[in-house]
């Protein structure tokens, strides 16, 4: 077997490894089986075209080798794909290869597939066992935390599960193909998590920016073992989302919000969310924390190649309306996730919508 | 409030109760407080049209009366509303309703009213709060044990969850516009909590037969009662269905097929299972249980008024073949709950598929 970094995701009976490092697609036979995955109940891999082309033959391959009865089915790449429509796809084929209920789901591939795999895994037979081999940085994020789910036509993630995972197989090996603009869309929800809670490791980030865009394997190591281990942390301690799990939102209030206007074309969900915790780093700042926290966060973003300020063209209106829609305000009450110093945010239910229209109208006038 | 029977179905942090009395629409407000709705975030009531005509203005006027925010959502009544097209249509109305992560879905109908509410609730923002109210016999069944689903085209309820409700609220009165056929095919799954597990309760049965097709409000408040319980306590020790749970299939397993065979249309879920007990009873005295198995089994159902031969022109491979597909053989196995003596069954794993087709062809025979 290869050497890897591992840590465990607590969640008491429904805790689960993540194993990080070069070249684990060779060993997800053993790593499968010593997870308790049934080799006689045919297991489906779920990923999307791109994946398929690159990384798919090398993990039948291996677990075929291993004994294991393997399907597949591919999807077309892009956020698109997370649809009932989809959903109901894939249940066809999970259907034709005789899935029973002792069956495996393994979503090979980014956030998308992740999300839409674990959606499967979740609902069919009202639910079968899930591995996530992530394909994408920002699939680090994904593959922690149970969230899984597809959009509605009028809400993204809005039709989901928790659903947790037996185990999570990070090959770094497979991320070396990835396009340059979404390994830095990928390294954002690295930072955020450094952000919300290590200012050591945002440090260190903001020193090894350069390392992690050339996809350095170990500095990526162990960035993802840090990101990993962070949203674990927050989530081992608020698995429903009932109050600390909140703060990953960091960046996401008014990300989203950019997402939904933009179309989710033109700003990736990591692209977004730069934008946004420049935008909390902002209202921070205006909320009486040190300068400090919205120069390390603007740079430190930048530096590993993330857009900072906001789109000239995108509606302002266009863009608070988004954000009253957002799921996170419950009962009508506004939260955001503000950090108040570098590696620690604080939960602010009482922001004025006048306030984030100024920072909203501010990031667009952002020095790059 | 109304008098009524009252009964607890124990899953530790998500135990539930459930309320059985004429009358008790009236009581909804209170006791919906009582369990912690929320009255800030607004709550969907879905109901179907049948349903709607008839009971829907009562309980909304009740709920707003107490306070609630209420929102509704009619859907067409049948079978073919658990599917994914309608959950998609649902969540639309909820995404316009403004419903949050604190609000609250109430089923109003029968069994497909509360597996595709069930559905929306468990999968909605990833679970809201869910109640229970139950407007047909059979409904006393799919209220407890929180499965949740909605139908495949190739596959009933394989897409789903186990999702809990915070209550269950039976009022008789609104069973009373059930029509003929519906009120015997809900007596079959009574009849089958008492067959799994209650001789006294199968004799009761027995004896009763004809004021519970008429309906007499005490009787069936009894019935109501005892096959939630019978449900309940099985639910409570194999909430997941590994081992325990699996008993409550019997009938379904050939009841299963003849509906998929039949259609969905000429077969009621219950008259297919009053077939399919039928069918068991005689697999059972095969197997060496006492002829009173089969004669007690087929002489209830009929009184209540069920079906105990099988059409004939329902063609046996087709039943055979749709057998096969049924997801309780996991791993290949044939697996049969098998009634060894009145109030008390077995599962069975190696029974053959010979010995199943012989049955099919004898239950073609039945004399009624
Ligand atoms: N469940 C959660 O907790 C959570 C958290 C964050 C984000 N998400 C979701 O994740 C999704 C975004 O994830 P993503 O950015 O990974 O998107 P993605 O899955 O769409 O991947 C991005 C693109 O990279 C391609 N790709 C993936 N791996 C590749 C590889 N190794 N080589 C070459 N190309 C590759 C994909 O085909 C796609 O075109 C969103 O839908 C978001 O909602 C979920
Ligand atoms: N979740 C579970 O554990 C479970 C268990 C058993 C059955 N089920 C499901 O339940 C469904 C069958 O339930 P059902 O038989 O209640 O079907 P149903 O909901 O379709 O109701 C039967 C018919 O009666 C009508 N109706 C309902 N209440 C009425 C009333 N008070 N007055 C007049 N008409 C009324 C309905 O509109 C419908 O036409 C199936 O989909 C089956 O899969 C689920
Ligand atoms: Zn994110
Ligand atoms: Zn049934």
């Amino acid at each position: 077997m290869h050497p890897r970094r591992e840590l465990t995701v607590e969640l008491g009976d429904r805790s689960y490894p993540i194993y990080i490092g070069e070249g684990l697609l060779d060993d997800a036979g053993e790593l499968f089986a010593q997870r308790g995955i049934s080799k006689k109940s045919p297991l489906m891999i779920i990923t999307d075209e791109n994946v398929a082309e690159r990384h798919l033959e090398k993990l039948q391959t291996v677990l075929v080798a291993a004994g294991f009865d393997v399907s597949t089915a591919i999807i077309k790449p892009g956020e698109s794909s997370k649809s009932l429509a989809v959903l109901e796809s894939l249940v066809t084929k999970a259907l034709d290869a005789g899935l029973d209920r002792k069956s495996t789901i393994v979503a090979l591939g980014g956030g998308v597939v992740g999300d839409l795999a674990g959606f499967v895994a979740a609902s069919y037979m009202r639910g079968l066992k899930f591995v996530q081999v992530p394909t994408t940085i920002l699939a680090h994020d994904s593959s922690v935390g149970g969230k899984v789910a597809v959009n509605h036509p009028l809400a993204k993630n809005i039709i989901g599960a928790f659903h947790q995972p037996e185990l999570v197989l990070y090959d770094l090996n497979t991320l070396q193909t990835l396009p340059k603009r979404e390994i830095s869309a990928g390294l954002s929800e690295v930072v955020k998590h450094g952000l919300i809670w290590d200012p050591a490791f945002v440090q260190w980030c903001d020193e090894n920016a350069e390392r992690l865009t050339s996809l350095d394997a170990d500095a990526l190591g162990y960035a993802l073992f840090m990101g990993c281990s962070v949203k674990a942390e927050v989530v081992s301690k608020d698995e429903r989302e009932n109050d600390l799990r909140a703060i990953l939102n960091l960046g996401h209030t008014i990300g989203h919000a950019l997402e939904a206007v933009a179309g989710y074309k033109e700003l990736l969900h990591g692209e977004a969310i730069s934008i946004g915790m420049v935008g909390a780093a902002r209202l921070a700042v205006k909320l009486g924390a040190s300068e400090d926290v919205y120069t390390v966060t603007k740079r430190v973003l930048s530096q590993v190649g993330l857009p900072v300020r906001l789109p000239e063209h995108l509606d302002t209106d266009a863009i608070m309306e988004a954000m009253m829609h957002d799921k996170k305000f419950a009962e009508g009450t506004m939260v955001f996730i503000v950090p108040i110093e570098i590696g620690k945010v604080e939960i602010n239910k009482s922001v004025s919508a006048a306030l984030i229209r100024e920072i909203v109208e501010q990031l667009k006038q952002e020095a790059v």
